[in-house]
C-alpha cells in the first residue's frame, strides 16, 4: 500500500505492470506470482486507473493457471512474453502460443509483451498485427521493448483506426519512440523517474522540443551513468528503495544485491541530477 | 514402460536423462514435471542403471521443490540448467543458484547442465569446477553441450583425481569429445541411434580410428539431413516414434509437430542409412 | 555529372558522401577510389554543398594514403569507419588508428563512421567524443548508423557547445533520431527518396508532428516492403537506377544483381508510394 | 631467413601459411603483402615443403593482383578468406568470389579460409564442397578454423577420394578434429609450440590417446591460461618473440602492443610448460 501511495503521489505514475522484468515475475513461484497480483489489484483499487499482470511463462498450462488467476482477482489486462527456451520462429507460432493464453481470459485486453533483447524472438510486430482482432479478440496493445522503429512505426502506422496501444519499453530513448507516435510507457525508471518522464511527455505534446529533448538529455545522463556502473534489475530495485524510502527487499537469485558503492555513485547522480532538473525547469517557465 | 524397455532392448541405453531439452521438460507444469519423474523411477526400477531427473526452473523455489521431489522418489541423480532468463554474470552467482537447489536434495549426486546455445550462460566449466565440492559436496559432473573443447580438455585435465563425470551433449561432433576425454553422452539422437553411438563407443576405446569415424560420419550425415530440413524437438519425438513405433504425441507449444513432409524424408534417410552402417559392420568385421 | 545534376534537382540533396557502404568504397581498388572522389569533387564544383569522401580501409597505409589523396583533390571532408577485421577494443585504441588517418589531411574536416551493425564495433560514440579536439583537431562529426538513440542523445548534449555535427545513418527510423537533436542526414535512401526526406525534415522543424509521422510512415512502409523483399546495396543500385533514370551498373561481388522480380515489385511499390505522398501534402496543404 | 630456420629446426614446421591473420596481412598495403610473398618464397626454397599465400582482400580487383602475383612468384599455393564486409548470402555468391580469383592463378592450388568466427559468413564449407572442382578446378582444400566438427565431419566424410586438405586452424582443440579426419592443422600456436603439436600428431596416429590427451591438455593449458590474460595477434608477436628469440616489431594498429605485464607471465607459464611436457615425454619413453 504505501508503495502504490508513493507511485500515485510522488511520480503521478497510475499505470502499473505486474510481475514483469522489474518485477523478476519469471523468478517467482506460480503461487508468488498469483499472491504479488491479488495484492496490487487490492491496494490499487481506487487509485490506481490500470493493473495489467503479466502471465507469461515458458510453461503453457502454466501460463494459462496466471491467465485464468488475473480474470478472476479482476486484473485491468494480461500480458505475456514470448516463450523464449523453445522459440516461436514465425509469427503463427507465436501467435498460436499467445492465442492459447489469452483465451482464458476472455474477458481480460491482452498485451504482448515484445523485447527481443531477454527473449532472441525478433518476430517483427507489425507483422503480428495482420487479423490479429480474428484469432485474439482481446488483443489490446504490445509493450515495445526493443530499439528498432521502424517496426514500431510500421505498427503505429497501420493501427491508425483500431485503437491499439503501443507502450514504449525502452526507457532511454523514449523521445525517439514518441516522435513516432508511441502511445505512452511501460519501463522500470518510471519508479523513480515517472514525474520527470510525464514532463517530458507534456514537453513533447506541446510541443515545445527544446523542452523534451532536456528531460531526455537528464534522464538519459543518469541512465548512462549507471548503465556504465552496470546496471540491471537488483541495482533498479536499490535506486527504488532509495528514492522511495520504502524497502524493495533482496533480488532473487541468480541476481545479487547491488553493491553500496554502486548504490551510493547512483544515490549523488541522482541527488545532483534533481536539481538539475529543478532549474532545467526554473528556467524554462 | 514399453519405452523404457525399447530404450534397453533395442537401443542398449540404460542411463536416462528426465525432463530435460528433448523431454520439453522446461515446457511442463511442475506438477506434470513431478508425474513423469515419478514414471520414470518407477519403470525404470531393475532396468536402467540411472535415472537422472532435471530439475531446473528459471525460479529458485520451484527448482528446489523439484529437486526435494527428486530426492523423494528416489532419483538416481539431479541435474540443473544455468537460469537463463537473468542470467548470472559469473561463476560465483552460477555456483550459488545451483548450491541452493543441490542443498535440498543432500543425498542426490548433482549435476551441471551446462548449454550455452540455449541459455547464453558461456561461463567456462573449468572454472566452474575451482572449489566445486566446497560448496556443492553432491557435485558428480556435468552435461556438456558445447562445442568448446578446449574448455572440456581443461575440466578433463584438471579431474585427473576428482572423478567427475562429463558427459557430452552435442551427438553429431562426440567423437571428438571422446578424443579429448568426455567420459559418456547425454543428448537427443540416442533415443534412436543408441546403440549404433555405443559401437562407436567401442571402436574408439578399441582404438579402430577408422571404423568410429565411419559410425561418426553416418550419424553425421544422418543429422546434417535433418538439420537441414529444419530439425528441432519436435522432429526429433518424429524420429523417435517412427524408430520405436511407440507414438510419442505432440509437442507442447511454441513448438509444433514435424510435418509429414519431414517424416517421409526422414525415414527414408535413416532406413538407407541403417542399411550403410550394417553393411559397413560387414565389411569391418 | 548528370547523377550529380539529378541529386540536386530532383532530389534536393547537396552534400555528398563518396565511397561509402552504398557506394562500395571497400570493394574498390585503391586507384578506383582515388578516381571516384576526383570525380565527384570535380562535377560537384559550384553544384553540390559538400563532398566527403569516405577514406577508411582495414589497412592504416592505405587508409592514410586515402586522406592524403582526398586532401590534395579538395575534398571537404574525410571519413573513416573503424577497422573491423582487427577490431579496436577500447576507445584509446579507436582513436588512435583515426588519429593516425586524420593528421594525413591536417587541413580537412574529419568524420567518424558509427556503423556497428556493420563493424561489430560497438564502442559508444559518446565515450570517443572525450577530448576527441586534444587528439584530432579536425574533428567534425559523425556519421552515427545505430540504433541506439541514448548514445547519439548523449552525444547532442555533450556537445552543445562545441559545434560538433551528429549525421544520422538508419533512414528507417531518422525521424526518432530528430526528436534527439540529429543534426542531418546521410543515407542511402537519399538517393531516390531524398526530396520526401527534405520535405519531412521541415515538417518536424516546424513543428507538425502529425504531418512528419506521415513522411516517415511512407518512407518507412516502402523500405518495410522492400527489405522483406531482400533489401542490400545491390537493391538500392536498382532502385536508384530506375528513379533517377541514369544506369548504376551491376555490383561487385561478393553482391550480386537485384532479380527482375525484386525491381518490378519495387518499382511498383515506390510509383503507388510517391501517389500516396503527393495526396498526402495536398490534403495537408 | 633466420625465422625460416627456426621454424625448419625448432619447432619442425615445414609449411607456412603468409599473410594470414597472425602474419596482419589485412593490415598491410597491397604493396606490402606483395613484398611480403616474396621474400617467403625467396627464403623458403630449398628448406619449406610449401608456402601458401593469402591473398584475400575485400575489394576483388584486389585479391586478383595479389593472386597473379602470387603465381608469377612462384607459390605453392594461394588461400582466399570470404569477403566480410559485404558478405555472401550463400554457397553461390561465395563460390563466384572465390572462383574470379583463383582463376587468376590458374596453374596454383587454391585453399579456402573458413574462419566464420571473424567473417561471420557461416556457409556451410560441405555445401561449398558439392561441385567446386567444376567451378574451380585447382581447389585443394580449406583451412578450417571453427569449432563446427560435424561441418568438417562431412566434409572429410563427402571427400574420401578427392584428395581435398583440410587443415584444422582452431589449435586448442586440434585433437577433437584429428579423431574426425583432419588432414594437418594450420594456426598461431605452430610458431612456438609447433614441435609439442607434432609430437600430439605422432602420438595419435600410433595411436596412443592417452599421451595425445596429455599433449592436448598441455598445449590447452597454456592457450588457457594466456586467453584469460587478454590474447590475440599481438600477444601472439611477444609471445613468438621470446619463443624464437627473433624480434617480430610490433602489430600494426588497430592492434597495440602486449603489456609488459602479459609478458612476464606468459613467459614464466611456457617456461614451467615446457618443463612439464619434457617430463611427460621421459615417462612415457
Amino acid at each position: 500500500r504505501p508503495y502504490v501511495d508513493y507511485l500515485v503521489s510522488e511520480q503521478n505514475v497510475k499505470n502499473i505492470f505486474v510481475n514483469g522484468t522489474t518485477g523478476e515475475g519469471l523468478s517467482l513461484s506460480i503461487q508468488e506470482r498469483k499472491q504479488l497480483a491479488e495484492e496490487w489489484v487490492r491496494q490499487g483499487k481506487d487509485k490506481l486507473d490500470h493493473v495489467i499482470v503479466h502471465v507469461g511463462a515458458l510453461s503453457l498450462p502454466e501460463s494459462q493457471d496466471l491467465a485464468r488467476h488475473a480474470a478472476a482477482i479482476g486484473a485491468s489486462g494480461i500480458a505475456v512474453i514470448a516463450p523464449f527456451f523453445f522459440k516461436p520462429t514465425n509469427k503463427d507460432e507465436l501467435v498460436a502460443f499467445l492465442q492459447k493464453v489469452a483465451s482464458e481470459a476472455s474477458g481480460v485486453p491482452f498485451y504482448y509483451y515484445h523485447i527481443p533483447p531477454l527473449t532472441g524472438v525478433k518476430i517483427r510486430v507489425e507483422e503480428l498485427l495482420d487479423g490479429i482482432r480474428e484469432q485474439i479478440p482481446t488483443f489490446q496493445g504490445v509493450k515495445f521493448s526493443d530499439t528498432d522503429l521502424l517496426d514500431l512505426a510500421q505498427c503505429i502506422n497501420k493501427n491508425e483506426s483500431e485503437q491499439f496501444a503501443f507502450l514504449y519499453g525502452v526507457d532511454e530513448q523514449l523521445l525517439g519512440a514518441l516522435a513516432v507516435g508511441a502511445n505512452g510507457a511501460v519501463g522500470s525508471t518510471y519508479n523513480y523517474l515517472g514525474r520527470k518522464t510525464n514532463l517530458m511527455l507534456q514537453a513533447f505534446a506541446k510541443p515545445d522540443h527544446a523542452l523534451a529533448q532536456k528531460y531526455q538529455f537528464l534522464i538519459g545522463e543518469f541512465l548512462n551513468f549507471v548503465i556504465k556502473l552496470g546496471f540491471g534489475v537488483a541495482q533498479t530495485k536499490a535506486v527504488m528503495t532509495f528514492v522511495s524510502g520504502i524497502p524493495m527487499g533482496p533480488p532473487r537469485p541468480p541476481l545479487v544485491n547491488a553493491s553500496e558503492e554502486f548504490i551510493a555513485k547512483a544515490k549523488a547522480k541522482l541527488d545532483n541530477h534533481f536539481v538539475q532538473l529543478q532549474s532545467g525547469n526554473i528556467l524554462k517557465s
